[in-house]
């Protein structure tokens, strides 16, 4: 089955300690989406780059989220806060899809982009489980994409976060697997 | 701002102890989900009937979930199981909305007709937690509005799923209430 790696929303205002909204629990999993990201590239399987961002006058902003955007700006277009961060910068070719929701599925052409490509499973990275990578996962599932987790190198706030959604979406029907499981599995 | 009852699977394959499919912790909340809807039905407020339904032969199951179908198929079209229980039977004049997925808004027109009647709010009840409603609360909270959970009239399988799913959904901001409080705020 072709099999695509993505990355999820590792950008440096969500990661670096000074960015201005960093997600608990992304630092730590930075080494190890690096080795699942340069395992895949070696392996040949198509590497996609999700990213959120939003305009400055915060328009394409969640309604929940407006109020604290206008105070706090993150992810803004063009700012170097948007940036993926250094040790997980895409090579040309890579696919790089920004978004403004928690899915990536959501007003975004990555459907379309999957199909053309003949790509039937997604591998999951990034930040964090409960939100970005639970609605991306959720919708992949229900164009009946077939769905991994890479448990270790997803980001979240606390383990009991994490514990949970990581249940719930194995339960849905969704693999879970470590990093270093799913690079024996490229070999 | 104007506000919607939205009720997720209550259906007699889902519900009863004979159905096909039957969902942990569903029953029990039937009678809280009908105080929910006979107050929101003497406030006027619209109200939404979601149901699973699905094509005998599968093709439009879930992919992860069509093995499980094929032996024991439910939420079938025209079938006395994909009927909503008699304790909540649509009135004349009350949407009733068929989907196949775990999200009320996907490939259905929920959001044009929400739209349509200048809906801003939606309040949530049904079955279950972690996937129907959770899915349906996350795209809604995705297109703006505004999202209201009835924990006490949402069924998950155990207390601990339940428990993690409110926090989550509680931490992107939607608001988690209790039937009577919600009544409350309609008198």
């Amino acid at each position: 089955m072709k099999t695509a790696l993505m990355i999820m929303d590792m950008q440096k205002d969500f990661i670096h300690p000074k960015g201005s909204l960093q997600v608990k629990g992304g630092k730590k999993i930075v080494l190890r989406v690096k080795r699942a990201l340069e395992a895949s590239r070696k392996a040949g399987l198509p590497v996609f780059h999700i990213k959120r961002i939003h305009r400055a006058d915060g328009m394409d902003v969640e309604k929940f989220r407006y109020e604290m955007f206008k105070k706090m700006p993150y992810a803004v277009e063009k700012t170097e806060g948007s940036e993926i961060i250094e040790e997980l910068r895409p090579k040309e070719g890579e696919i790089v899809l920004p978004k403004t929701r928690f899915s990536a599925f959501f007003h975004t052409n990555l459907d379309a982009i999957l199909r053309r490509m003949g790509l039937a499973r997604i591998v999951l990275v990034g930040i964090q489980s409960p939100n970005c990578i639970r609605a991306t996962a959720v919708d992949a599932l229900a164009l009946d994409y077939d769905v991994v987790l890479l448990t270790d190198a997803i980001g979240s706030k606390t383990k009991k976060v994490h514990d949970s959604n990581m249940r719930d979406m194995r339960v849905m029907g969704m693999q879970v697997m470590t990093v270093d499981d799913f690079i024996k599995t490229l070999k």
